[in-house]
């Protein structure tokens, strides 16, 4: 409750001043000196990314400190509109692209920005980086898509979850569930077979993560690790981010990680 | 029908190749050679534009000419959830852009391009100058919107209808019509009032229009002139811009024109 009523208040306040004036993305934090810090997850589906930003949470949660998580594709306004839109076919890359660009704006400007305004450390998992590499492979120009981002934050600390391409399918098509069209990648023409389709799209996908992960000094952490061997690697590296009175309270804590069953 | 049917055809056709083999805005001219051309009318409301692009599309259409006229915010997929986002206040000004942004991709991609490809006259009420005014007015980066839109092909032909914010106002006001939050311009905090609001908005769009009419090279029609003698400088111009086989069919018309009851 608390934390849906900050953005609100910020969101009122917000309207009154032009956009112009209130410096948006990196220009928010070198000249308004933005007290949060946004920490983000990036990998593909199976790369156990969630698992480890749900676990960072709860421990940050657990020294008080004040967190807030955010998801891909979770705006309200805009996800009935992007589940419409998905129905088969209607969709070309540059309206999919632009879907999820007004989502996330979305999120960005009514969640994303006040709280780390306010102090908070924001955890999304999925960031530009997500649209950036679905997009490029759906085909869109690569220079268009940044364009479209190019607003927004650089995070703070971006962690890369990098899995083989074999044991991500393996996690996220054990039992066969039924792939969705864009999910697929069925608009690709890949293949006729959904799973194939998934599989070679999956695949472009970690070759432009692998481009992305050097180009923007991603942590890359070993996706196929013991969990509590990344969230250590996870936690240690958050230490070295945030700001120096929360991270007192992390530093009596020892690295070791208690996986909650 | 038929122009349905070409329009569906071609997108079809599309989804085989990736976009980036595609030559999409200017580059399609350039590369593909596109036959057909593109008529746009720019102006605010009650600046008569879209009274002359009807009489426009008359006339071609009476020669036999293949015309499609496409609107602003007419996106099947995308018009339920414009109107939906925009519920008071849901909307920041990056999202208002975007939400358009994606309804002008989808008619741009599925309608506007395949149909120049397929050699129509594309007469479109509204395009990216009106996303570049109001977003701007709005607070928007210039170079942001640019950005978003910059894949987006020149315009054979930009006609601009002038016309003083009294004048356009008394046209659209005549009776009192109830505004509706964002046409008032009501989230930019200008008034209290939605009429007072409404035209201190337009006219900085107005501002923003007059200014890129130089940069454009918008042919500025005089929106306060006749009906007939606007109609006759828009049918002049066209005449000059549209392919050697058309223009022959419709040099034989004397510039008077009819206007219809």
């Amino acid at each position: 409750m608390e934390l849906i009523i900050v953005a609100n208040q910020t969101i009122q306040t917000r309207k009154v001043f032009p956009l112009k004036t209130l410096y948006y993305g990196n220009e928010a934090r070198n000249k308004e000196g933005l007290k949060g810090r946004l920490i983000i997850v990036e990998g593909i589906d199976g790369s156990g990314k969630s698992t480890q930003i749900h676990l960072l949470e709860q421990w940050l949660r657990s020294r008080n400190i004040a967190v807030f998580l955010t998801e891909w594709n979770s705006s309200d306004m805009v996800k009935q509109i992007t589940s419409k839109g998905k129905k088969k076919g209607k969709l070309t890359p540059t309206t999919f692209s632009l879907l999820h660009a007004t989502d996330f704006a979305d999120r960005y400007e009514r969640k994303i920005l006040p709280l780390l305004r306010a102090g908070y450390i924001v955890l999304a998992d999925r960031y530009v980086y997500t649209a950036f590499a679905r997009d490029i492979v759906r085909g869109c120009s690569r220079n268009w898509v940044h364009k479209v981002y190019s607003y927004a934050l650089k995070p703070d600390l971006t962690f890369y979850f990098k899995v083989p391409i074999d044991v991500a399918v393996e996690r996220i098509l054990v039992g066969r569930p039924k792939l969705k069209y864009y999910e697929a990648g069925m608009d690709l023409n890949l293949s006729n077979d959904p799973y194939e389709s998934y599989r070679i799209f999956q695949q472009r996908i970690i070759d432009e993560y692998d481009v992305m992960a050097q180009d923007e000094e991603f942590a890359v952490i070993d996706g196929t690790s013991a969990i509590e061997e990344q969230q250590a690697q996870v936690r240690d590296l958050v230490k070295g981010i945030i700001p120096r009175n929360q991270r007192k309270i992390l530093e009596t804590e020892p690295i070791s990680v208690g996986v909650p069953a």
